[in-house]
C-alpha cells in the first residue's frame, strides 16, 4: 500500500466511525448522505500527507482535515441549492432528493459541525487552524458570489476568471496543506511554500476540470460532456475563445451563452467547433501545464530532501495526469 | 444613563466601527445592511451584562458580544429566504431587496463572520467561547427545522411547540449569559444558573412575541396583527385552543390553517374568536408568567448579591413588560 493509499484509508475509516446522524432526522440524514458518498476526499488527503511532510503527527491532523471535508461538502450542498442541480456524483444531489430549505439548513449545520471539528484538534494550534479555516471559507463564498455574478455580466476578463476560480478552489487546497504544516509546526516559509503550492495546484485543477467538461471521455468522466456550455458557464476556454473569435464567431458565442440553460446538443457542437477553430483546448491546457509546473517549483523550494516530497509530488502528478 | 444604558452604547458604538464592507459587494453590501439596522441587540447586551455581573471586564467580553449579535442576523437572513418574508424590521429583507442566493451566500458569510470575532477573544477562554457558539449554533438550526416541519404535520404537541422554541430562540439568549459567565470566569455553578435564566427568560420571550402577534398594539407593535394566523403558524395559543376546543371549533381550526397563506380578515377575526371563547390569551400569558418568574428564581440562585443582580433583573423586567 503506498503511503497516499495508507493514508485515505486512515480517512475513510475515521469518517466511517463518525456519527452524522440526530434529531430531527430532516436536519441530519442529509449530512449522512452526502458525507457517506465518498468522492475523492483530496483535501483532508493534502491535509496529512503535507502534515506528514513536515513531520507531524497525521492522527493528531484527522479533526481539522476532516473539517476540511465537511467543509467542502457544506460547499456543494449550498451551490447545488443555486445552480439548482439535480445530481452530483451521480446521485441525487441534497437540493433535489430533499429540498431546498431542508439543503439550506442541512448545510448551515455542515458548515457549524466543521468549526466544530476543529475544537478538538490539539490547543497548541487549534486557535491557528481556527483562522485559516475562518479566512478561507469566506474566501469561497466570495468566489462563488463572483461565479454567480459572471452569470448575468457580459464583460467577464480573463483575469477575473482567473482570480474566481482562485477564491472558489485553490485557495482551500492551499489551506488545507497549509494547516497540515502548521499541525506539524512547519516553519513559516515552509508553511507560504506550502500554501501557494496547493494555490498553483488548484488553479491546475479547476482549469483541467473546465477542460474535461468539454473533452472529458464519457466513460471515464462519468456524466455527458458540455454541461458547462449547457449552462452557460463563462469558462477559460469560453472567455479565450471570445478573446480570439472573429466578429461573427463572437456573436454566435454570445448569442448561444444567452440561450435558457439546458442541453442542446447543436448547440454544443457549434460552441466546441469554435474552440477548435481557435485552438482554445491546447491554449488551456498550456496555461494549466503552467500552473501545475509552478506548483511543482513551490513543492522543490521547500527546504526538505527531494525524497521527503515524492509522496506529495506524486499525488499532484496523479490529480494533474486524471482522467476524471 | 442607566448600566443597561451605557452598555447598549458601548454595543452600538463598537458595531458602527466595524467594517463589514468588501468585494464582491453583492456579498458584503447585505452585511453592511442588515447589521446597521440596530433591532433590540438584546443578544450582546444580555452577554455584556452577564459578564458585568460576575466582575468580568466588558471589553473582553465585546468580540464574544458582537459574533452573537451576527450569528442572530445570519438565522434572520437565511429564514427569511425559507419564509419568503418580504419585510423584517419595517424593512425590506435581504432576500427580497436582492434575491435568494445572495441572501443565501452573504448569510452563509456572516455564519463564518461571527466565529472569526471569536477569535480576537482572550485565548484564555476563546476555545471555551467557540465551543459554546458551535453548540447553541447548531441547537438553532435544529430548532428551525422542527418550525419547518410543523407547517405540514397536523399532530403538533404542545411540548413539541416548548421545545422548537427552546432550540429557536431561547438556547441563544441562554448561551450569551452564559459567553458573558466565561468570560468573566464565573465558576460552574453560576454558569449553569445564568443560562438556565436566559432559557426561561427566552421561552417567556417568545410565548409573548406569539401573543403579540394576536393581540399587540398595531402602532407600537409597528406591523399588522395576526402575521402568525395568516401564515398558518402552529403557535402555543393555536395548539391550546386545538387541545381545548368542541370538535367543531376544532375542524374550523384545521380548516382555516390549511388556506394558503396570506392575509384574510375575516379568517384572521374567525380565529382570534376562538382563541377568544377558549381563553387561550390568558392561558398563554400565565404560561409566559410561570417562566419569567422561573427565570427569576435562577437569577436568584446566582451566589451573589442581591444588588449586584438588580441590573439584569431590571432588563429582564423590561423584556418581560415590552409593549413589542
Amino acid at each position: 500500500m503506498t503511503k497516499v493509499e495508507s493514508i485515505q484509508e486512515l480517512i475513510n475509516k475515521y469518517i466511517d466511525n463518525q456519527h452524522f446522524d440526530g434529531n430531527p432526522s430532516e436536519l441530519y440524514e442529509p449530512i449522512e448522505y452526502i458525507l457517506r458518498q465518498g468522492g475523492k476526499r483530496m483535501r483532508p488527503t493534502l491535509c496529512l500527507l503535507a502534515c506528514d511532510l513536515f513531520g507531524g503527527n497525521i492522527d493528531d491532523c484527522l479533526t481539522p482535515a476532516v473539517a476540511a471535508e465537511i467543509f467542502h461538502n457544506f460547499t456543494l450542498v449550498h451551490d447545488d441549492i443555486m445552480d439548482q442541480a439535480p445530481l452530483r456524483r451521480g446521485m441525487e444531489t441534497v437540493y433535489h432528493k430533499w429540498n431546498s430549505d431542508i439543503a439550506l439548513l442541512s448545510g448551515d449545520t455542515m458548515l457549524i459541525k466543521a468549526f466544530q471539528y476543529v475544537l478538538n484538534t490539539n490547543k497548541l494550534y487549534s486557535h491557528q487552524v481556527f483562522a485559516e479555516l475562518c479566512k478561507v471559507a469566506i474566501e469561497v463564498c466570495e468566489g462563488q458570489q463572483y461565479d454567480l455574478n459572471f452569470e448575468t455580466q457580459d464583460n467577464v476578463s480573463l483575469d477575473a476568471y482567473l482570480k474566481m476560480i482562485r477564491l472558489k478552489t485553490a485557495v482551500l487546497l492551499g489551506s488545507v496543506l497549509k494547516i497540515g504544516a502548521i499541525v506539524a509546526q512547519a516553519n513559516e516559509k515552509d508553511t507560504e511554500n506550502i500554501y501557494n503550492f496547493g494555490i498553483d495546484l488548484g488553479m491546475a485543477f479547476q482549469l483541467q476540470d473546465d477542460i474535461f467538461d468539454c473533452y472529458g471521455d464519457v466513460k471515464v468522466f462519468g456524466k455527458m460532456t458540455g454541461g458547462d456550455i449547457a449552462d452557460n458557464k463563462k469558462t477559460y476556454l469560453y472567455l479565450k475563445a471570445l478573446e480570439l473569435a472573429s466578429e461573427e464567431d463572437k456573436a454566435t458565442l454570445r448569442e448561444l451563452f444567452k440561450m435558457p440553460k439546458g442541453r442542446d446538443e447543436k448547440k454544443i457542437q457549434t460552441v466546441l467547433n469554435i474552440y477548435s477553430k481557435y485552438d482554445v483546448k491546447n491554449i488551456v491546457t498550456k496555461l494549466m501545464t503552467e500552473y501545475y509546473e509552478q506548483s511543482l517549483q513551490h513543492l522543490d523550494n521547500i527546504d526538505l530532501p527531494a525524497e521527503r516530497k515524492e509522496t506529495l509530488k506524486t499525488y499532484a502528478e496523479y490529480l494533474y495526469k486524471r482522467n476524471k
